[in-house]
């Protein structure tokens, strides 16, 4: 069978997730199964039936208190003018906490209230009422009663009420088991060699944990090539052994997409693509019975959608609840465009800055993974909105615990490796400390100070009139602000060129006149502020560059793309040529300074970061990177 | 050595439990270790250096859409006006979603946006920018990047980037080995046949769970007598295998509390006793460098202690800050009083009624497990604070997610058993709901309808004069608010008396006359309100009854304490005696009803619990417990 088998499917359905998802959660009959496990191995396991108390606790009369037992009656005429003496074992007996109370005495006085009168008698002037200090059976758990519905995921001290309800071996709900399915010629594992074209399976892994963490057990299975019979034969085996199959990428509309036509062939499809993004090309689909779901290749997509109907599978299976994300209202910090029709999960990053939380907007590319584990939360645009003006506030389910995040430096700004560098020594001096990073440029890093986004801006932007660094740009933009300018680096700038420079590039007449392929930076980066001043110098105009447009957001994603083409040229930092290993010509020396808001600069969140940037050992780490000097002792440059 | 060596210390210390905790943590020499792990088995562990991306992902120029490549300059005629053709293999290639780009192309067009004339031969009316759809090398991933820093604990996605980044094998911080040694003649494993005095041993069970949870790696030390010699080698053996050691009971002032003398002998002791309830008779302490913490017997204390102390050793041991749980702000339904000087830990039910968190607090008996795992939150009374009058708004500290506690039907009033099948009916009809019951007594149950803390208030109320159940109590109490009274059970009360009513007891006047050790219930329970009732027609006075005072507050309690003392005697429900195989004599026919606010019994929550209570399958179950007949196609009670 070939691609003309199977017709190309260009477009998807836009069916709303929530019907997509009762359908499937309607669809999947339960064949719910108990297993019985020692107690001691249950903890995160869901119990599958009402469990009862075997016995009581405590299952005799105990001694609350260190002390002695009596027969209350036999007490009521000790008092203070009228002290009583009682003999042991005849009136009294010397109990522990927890002893059982021997017949026939009903009642504890406490230690501290008995008088020793000699090893056999001791005296009391109070009475004891009848079982006073004495823990009546059950007082904890009595026998018969129900110590957890079903449906109770079990934590580590309801265990304890278990084992000492007698109960040793508990009913608890099967882990439906999960086969995970990668598919795609282009996948290699990741211990492969890697050549053009080849991808690193690894979604199977984060599947395989994600459904682990959520309670399945999952399978993985090796990968399979893009051959319908293969992948035919793979998942009706899988039908045969899982409680839910899950199948990765082929879910789209391109030309090695089979994986709708082949579970149509075999199975029922319910959905091919749901009304929101990313994650929109998704199948919903049943084979033998089974529910099988195809994800997408693209990481994020795939993610989302395995939340999305995966989740409520293992979560229906298991008879427990979903669990929903603590969330937090948030300020935007930018505008969030969303088309209407389907509903968008933008990941965004969250800082707490002036006693409130700002967001903005990651990436939005489904593939980049990264923005994915760097985001602190989700905002979920409804399908019928166009998306949010900055400045409002949104709700916005969280992916790291709030106080993480408030604890967190919020860093904007140039890109520099030093950064985390940085937030690495921050966080062993105090483990609830980090610093997140954005890398917008020197000029959106001082506009996130002044927009209240950053406790903490990079820049390095020369002024090309007094050929200062910095201090002209802070006193424009930062206006009235009472803010600080700290001295952190200095570092080089130059031509990053493939390795051996074999275009021969010296300066930026070199760039235009042996056509280098040029990697720029992003708008309002320092970087390419420096490069448009080089152009303006020289004469050249931006348009005679050849990929001019072409934009990166950091020195070593420009070193990433002069390392695929030995035409390629970009300017950048020393150390992101030597991490590629690629050739770097000089350009220029750069002050790179931290602008923050004096009273950050004074807060104890402050003080401590720079107690780091001025500390040996972060001036060796930083030194022995390359191409960087530590400016030692510093102080605040003069805005006046 | 015997009890006369070990000189007996009544008197703790009462330090701050932050004091405490500081000196621990600074005595905590960290042996830090890493150990290097397979990257798809680190779910949850943390990071142990900075990782940095062995390659870059994607690691080549990859198409980002299916569709051609072509060489952007050579498309730039092509207009609606002026198609462009273009031959396979010279002039575009086809490229799916994440194929590498073949050279010399450098930007690619979407398969949407081509016209195939034949086999070998497209037309484009549009040109292509250069690298557009093209992902540049390292969009997601850029080699040498820093994906994580130390500390990082690691999630599902995570992993994902790691293996993308080409890292197989990560440094993790190792584990550290968390040594627990229950102590204690009285214990006995929990499959041990129990005989009075004995304890099973399950504490030790639920610190290794906790342990597990927190990130350490517990070793559960079989149970050691209480013999000093025996106790000093254990722990001098366990403080050369292990990070830390936890040593279970002995550590409070009682005549076998040995464990403080032991540890200052063989090592130094920090702190006997925090100010903190409970949980206070704690030890810290050092033997051979090693921090030893001795916590106390009473499970719930033990549970605080081990959280307030080893919890942070953990997390210091792993270098990740503590986590704290998430806080609500609640209405307190009931006056909680603390002594000065001391924190007081409280377990709080918490209820959402009428859009409010109302929570009220459950025993602080420290011996009471179930409190501790029924509690919805922790309430901490600061040492200085001396308590808060019901009413005040107060922060709790969550021991389950807020969701679930929205999500519970609030149940207050008399003890019964069917409540908690109703619960597990209703769980099973809707995973995210339960019914939370406290047993408070009709009285109490009615009152909090009243004052806006419970859902539904299970009564059942004998009026002397009426001879009537109920009514005239909720027309009494509830007045002038809309309640509805739903008629739920006929259930039989009686004596619960020891197997073969070896007193032969079948009236009130024989409870008497044969000095019966009668079993009462508490203030405001209807059992109490029937028994005081036939105390009174019969003309005795409540002084008369042996033991009157002694107050249980559910049916199986009375019956456990009844089944423990052969003069035994008490009133309650059929069910409680036969669950415990007693003799019952019934008394009375009751109506236990059902009392709701119509806005709750119209509410979505009360029609499924009113269906719930209709089902055949609920009638049957209740039916099979004997003693009960369900009310058939019930109707709200008339209240005028």
């Amino acid at each position: 069978m070939d691609r003309k088998t199977y017709k190309r499917k260009i477009y998807l359905e836009d069916k709303p997730r929530s019907q997509a998802k009762r359908e499937i959660l309607e669809a999947f009959s339960l064949p719910f199964e108990i297993e019985m496990i020692p107690t001691s191995d249950a903890l995160g396991r869901v119990t599958a039936e009402p469990i009862f108390a075997n016995v009581s606790m405590p299952h005799y009369h105990a001694s609350a208190m260190d002390g002695i037992a009596v027969i209350a009656e036999k007490t009521y005429t000790a008092h203070e003018q009228n002290p009583l003496q009682l003999k042991l074992g005849i009136d009294f007996a010397i109990v522990d906490t927890g002893n059982a109370i021997p017949s026939p005495f009903n009642a504890v006085i406490m230690i501290e209230h008995v008088d020793m009168i000699d090893e056999e008698t001791i005296e009391i002037i109070e009475p004891a009422t009848p079982w006073q200090h004495i823990r009546p059976i059950g007082e904890d758990i009595v026998q018969e009663e129900m110590l957890f519905p079903q449906g109770h995921i079990l934590r580590p001290a309801d265990l304890g009420v278990l084992l000492a309800g007698q109960q040793l071996q508990i009913p608890v709900a099967k882990k439906p088991v999960v086969t995970i399915i990668p598919t795609g010629n282009e996948l290699v594992e990741a211990d492969s060699e890697l050549s053009s074209g080849k991808i690193i399976e690894f979604n199977g892994t984060v599947f395989a944990n994600f459904i682990k963490d959520w309670g399945g057990e999952p399978r993985l299975h090796r990968i399979v090539k893009d051959d319908p019979e293969q992948i035919k034969s793979v998942l009706l085996e899988a039908a045969q052994t899982s409680d839910i199959i899950v199948i990765n990428a082929g879910s789209s509309a391109g030309s090695k997409d089979y994986t709708v036509h082949i579970i149509g062939e075999i199975g029922t499809v319910f959905t091919h693509g749901v009304a929101a993004r990313p994650g929109k090309p998704v199948i919903l689909g049943e084979i033998n019975e089974k529910i099988v779901v195809g994800v997408p290749g693209y990481p994020v997509s795939a993610y989302l959608a395995l939340e999305w109907f995966v989740r409520p599978l293992i979560c229906k299976y298991l008879q427990i609840p979903e669990p929903k994300r603590q969330t937090v209202s948030v300020k935007l910090g930018r505008r969030i465009v969303s088309g209407m029709g389907a509903e968008d999960f933008v990941r965004m990053n969250i800082g707490y800055v002036n006693g409130q939380f700002v967001a903005n907007p990651l990436t939005r590319a489904a593939g980049v993974t990264m923005s994915y584990v760097r985001a602190d939360g989700l905002l979920i645009v409804p399908a019928n909105v166009s998306g949010y003006e900055q400045g409002e506030f949104a709700e916005v389910e969280l992916l790291r615990p709030l106080e993480e995040i408030k604890n967190a430096i919020m860093f904007a700004g140039s890109h520099d490796l030093t950064i985390d560098l940085l937030s690495s020594q921050l966080k062993r001096a105090r483990a609830d400390m980090k610093i997140v990073s954005s890398h917008v440029g020197s000029m959106a890093g001082i506009m996130a100070i002044r927009k209240g986004e950053a406790h903490v801006a990079g820049i390095h932007l020369l002024d090309p009139n007094t050929k200062q660094y910095n201090i002209s740009y802070v006193k424009k933009i930062l206006a009235g602000l009472d803010v600080v300018v700290f001295p952190f680096l200095k570092r080089k700038q130059g031509w990053i060129l493939p390795k051996g420079n074999p275009l021969g590039i010296e300066t930026v007449v070199d760039i235009l006149e042996k056509k280098a392929n040029f990697v720029n930076r992003q708008k309002g980066a320092g970087t390419r502020i420096l490069f448009d001043m080089l152009l303006e110098e020289n004469g050249i105009s931006s348009e005679e560059i050849i990929s001019y447009d072409r934009e990166m957001f950091s020195h070593l994603a420009v070193a990433a793309e002069v390392n695929g083409d030995s035409h390629g040229a970009g300017l950048g930092i020393y150390p992101a040529a030597k991490a590629m290993n690629l050739d770097f010509v000089p350009v220029a020396d750069e002050e790179y300074d931290l602008v923050m808001t004096r009273s950050f600069y004074e807060s104890e969140s402050g003080k401590l970061l720079i107690d780091i940037i001025q500390s040996p050992i972060f001036k060796r780490q930083v030194e022995k990177i390359g191409g960087y000097e530590v400016v030692e002792n510093a102080e605040p440059k003069k805005l006046v």
